[in-house]
């Protein structure tokens, strides 16, 4: 478990500057994340990486000459929000576009599609390449669904070794998708960590026995077994991954990188004993292994567990992962040619945010909103651990977390903005923002939006009557819809906002008052996130974890009903 | 816990095993551990450390071009044997001298002084630099009795950097004492880590406190304190080591290099929000930071445990701390002008020993010598789990395991020798030397020596008689008490091996037959054993542990007097 904190909330921006204090030689911080602090010769393509933290070397550990150019680094195993993403990229930019890559997380790809969308609307060429190495996620014909796990460093590598050979945008890309395609990890585990402040782990398995399929991010696994031998380990390892081989592959002769990865505790000399079998069982099958890495490349902070990666070497993958590289965490041969850069981009201190004239009524209805955002906090604070548990159920058990996080930020941040006399729409977009930076993952990205959308229609000049809340939380809605592109029925949060806003503009259109139309609507969401104990998961769940999440109610789902109670509470006070 | 293993006897030799087959672009396996697989273009003195298993990237970890040239390595948290580090030392040579650097434990020192004496023996010029960083496991004035710690890989890696510079073995000598006095750590713990096939971890701490002064074999440490803040920690650490200030150094100005050693299982981000606080301590002391180090560099398997070294720069150590290196675990700046070695030295396999000739009698006393050895491992087998809770009250509870390792490859060694028809002196020589291979550690050491001796007295020719064993275990006494150059009353072995070598002589010298007589030694040595309960333990172990040993007897004084019943019941049965 994790026992070394300040404030618990503090943990990863902690991590982070104690992370940039001890590696100044190779990375400078920045908005959102680090950047290298040294420049080459010549500018070069600029591989951006990045995800949740808790994972080290993933992300910031993997910066440096050969390598990445920038880590977007978001919370405890939270993506990182857009903003961040944005500002690391930004940062990282050298005038010859920038290639995204990290592990194919719904949260990430919200964010880092967003942040490539804003990129690209600001003139810089953009791509992105997700890391999908892990077989037991999904089945081989959806092999774009599966997740990345440590053959994020391959493809990382790969991409940066690209970028430092003077490859164009198009180049890395390539064979960043390359390297990818030629990956194929396995995990197993056989405890989760516990996250700091948290009481118990987020998943546990039975003594003697061990997980197959594991997720860093305290994803059960899927497969569940008696702890092998470690010769047992390599043979499932190996022949799980000899079934898999990339397309064009022959066994026999091929070039291969193992990389056998520690997630945590499960040690180097224990490694080495499964390292042993796996080598020889890769030369029995044919291959030619080369290069190897045992070693902690991927981590969940203290679980126990192990992966093995391999990548399927050709002559050009070959040389890019034996160029060499020097980062805090990996290094390989010699990297000349360095000065320390002044590299533009955001400071590392947020910017006071401006605050731009508001009428008196949209001061007023601001300060409404603060209160509501703090009492959401206050909730959620005290629902946290529930909403979590729901969460383990059939997702990684950070929904609660996330919420906790996230509200109070923006609380915090409304708090701030209704001080210097903010109106409804600048405060509302500033607890957005700090929403998303702060909560991370999906949901802190999709409150985030709510938020801004809610503000945006509300703005700082118009009083805030039944009407205008009535249209604001129809543009959440949309917002919703628009961003998560999921549908009602699929088991997420929209199966308690579409029921909300519909009986809200129902009720409103009849007549009724705010309070007694919000009433209304928030039973009405408080039913729905109920109802959807009922459904099946989402398809790429269901087949992850079998049906263990019927029964269970979506935790966004449940959230919004709660948060919708609170706000409800709010409005009669303030009556 | 250790969960990855095939038989857990194998562990730290298959894990050598994996470690060779993933390191090949660094290091070869000889016996007794790996040496570099490449060579400079000029020969240069070299650096031979080493220790238990147990504890990567020390030592294996750390041997390639700018750091170690060879590596012994000892079983699980056990020394390697005099002959292992001998081997080693002997294939690492390159023609200008050895220095042989390591953790300063009592196992340790005894071994590799031996074998420095046999490469002294060979003509080869030979130092020894002990680490000695640990703070808290002796009072300053008494430096030379502390341990090492994290502070291993500042002493090796200045001396390695001063060899690969041209240093000379006087030079190489010099800044590795120099590096070994400018650095200090301490280390704290949380939990102790479970060896591979153990029940139980090696030591416990009550959830929420926390052990200061942890050494890296699961000695628990001397004070417990509530878990504290991140900061709290960090204030501890850096406190208690400018408290410890070397001689000469003003920390005003001071260029210090600090290594935040994570133990196993205390995690990267976890260690960077300690480290954040360290780094502006140490500011605030007026010291400057240069070049800090974050990570595993001594682990202890997955102990949940970190501890925090200062090396205290002057120019020449600067130079020599940032000079390149290349190796598995520890890689800074280029390394050039390397090519594959040819190394001369020990192939990895035994070499079948050879059996000469012998009498028909000597080789009957064989055969009655391998059923003891083998009735002896089948003894310490059930008894090793009792012998190790001894242990574990005032030392770090590897006797059990290590009895039980070096006895089942004595009797192993003692079978193979029987079988092809050798006497008793070439018999107990191979068991001798298996049991100091396979035990490590001190024990492993002493009932080597012990055998050997007791061979020696025997011969190949001569019949077993009851002289002949009186004269053999007069031998074994001298020999105990010469290489372990401890007294009676000091509370070790020698206290039950006294009694039961005098009364033996003793009462064979009054005419009695060797089964009486050797009932009336064992008999003597069970009560010695259990009187061993009521010495304070020796003066190192009772300020490190304070009076915890009062009231438990010496394990090494137990396990000779049970060895002693067992070897009667041989008698007995034969008779």
């Amino acid at each position: 478990m994790t026992r070394l904190f300040n404030d618990p909330d503090d943990f990863a921006a902690d991590s982070a500057a104690g992370f940039a204090a001890a590696s100044g030689r190779w990375v400078r911080q920045v908005t959102g994340g680090v950047v290298r602090s040294t420049r080459g010769p010549e500018p070069t393509v600029a591989v951006v990486i990045g995800g949740g933290s808790g994972h080290y070397p993933a992300f910031a550990g993997l910066v440096g000459p050969g390598l990445a150019h920038g880590a977007a680094m978001g919370n405890l195993f939270a993506s990182p929000s857009a903003h961040q993403v944005h500002s690391v990229a930004t940062a990282a930019h050298e005038g010859r576009g920038v290639l995204l890559s990290y592990g194919n997380y719904a949260g990430d790809v919200l964010h880092f599609t967003q942040a490539q969308e804003r990129l690209r609307e600001a003139g810089i060429d953009c791509r992105t390449v997700t890391v999908t190495d892990d077989i037991y996620s999904a089945p081989a014909d959806e092999s774009e669904k599966r997740r990345g796990i440590a053959g994020d460093l391959v493809v990382f590598k790969v991409a940066g070794a690209a970028a430092e050979a003077g490859y164009d945008l198009d180049g890395v890309e390539r064979v960043a998708i390359l390297a990818n395609e030629r990956t194929r990890s396995l995990g197993v585990a056989f405890t989760g960590c516990t996250l700091p402040g948290a009481d118990e782990p987020l998943f546990t398995v039975p003594e003697g026995r061990m997980a197959v399929g594991l997720g860093i991010h305290g994803e059960p696994g899927i497969d569940e077994v008696d702890v092998p031998s470690a010769d047992g380990l390599a043979e499932l390892f190996v022949s799980s991954l000899l079934a898999e081989i990339p397309e064009g592959v022959d066994v026999a002769g091929a070039r291969v990188v193992p990389i056998l990865n520690g997630l945590g505790s499960v040690k180097y000399e224990e490694l080495y004993v499964v390292y042993d079998a796996v080598h020889r069982l890769l030369g029995e099958a044919g291959a030619v292994v080369v290069s190897p890495e045992v070693g902690e490349f991927c981590t969940s902070f203290d679980m126990a567990g192990v992966s093995l990666t391999l990548l399927w070497l050709d002559d050009e993958l070959e040389d890019l992962w034996h160029a060499p590289c020097d980062t805090p965490a990996y290094r390989r041969g010699a990297v000349d040619g360095r000065v320390a850069a002044e590299i533009a981009g955001e400071d590392l201190h947020e910017d006071e945010f401006a605050v731009g004239d508001a009428s008196d009524e949209s001061r007023a209805a601001a300060v409404t909103i603060g209160r509501a955002l703090d009492a959401m906090a206050g909730m959620l604070d005290e629902q946290a651990d529930e909403l979590g548990r729901i969460d383990r159920v059939a997702g990684d058990g950070d929904h609660g977390i996330g919420m906790q996080r996230g509200s109070r930020a923006a609380a915090t941040a409304a708090a701030d903005a209704v001080q210097r006399s903010a109106g409804s729409r600048t405060t509302l977009q500033h607890a957005g923002d700090a929403w998303a930076d702060k909560g991370g993952g999906t949901s802190g990205a999709i409150w985030g939006e709510m938020l801004v959308a809610l503000g945006a229609a509300l703005g700082d000049d118009a009083a805030v009557d039944a009407e205008a809340v009535g249209a604001g939380v129809a543009r959440m809605k949309d917002a919703v819809m628009s961003f998560g592109k999921a549908k009602p029925g699929d088991k997420t949060m929209i199966d308690a906002i579409v029921p909300f806003a519909d009986r809200l503009h129902e009720r409103l259109g009849a007549g009724a008052g705010l309070i007694e139309a919000w009433r209304d609507a928030a039973d009405a969401a408080t039913a729905a996130a109920e109802a959807t104990a009922q459904l099946t998961a989402k398809l790429g769940r269901a087949r992850s974890h079998g049906d263990k999440s019927i029964g269970t109610p979506d935790p966004g789902a449940v959230s919004f009903a709660l948060i919708a109670h609170t706000v409800l509470r709010i409005l009669e006070e303030e009556d």
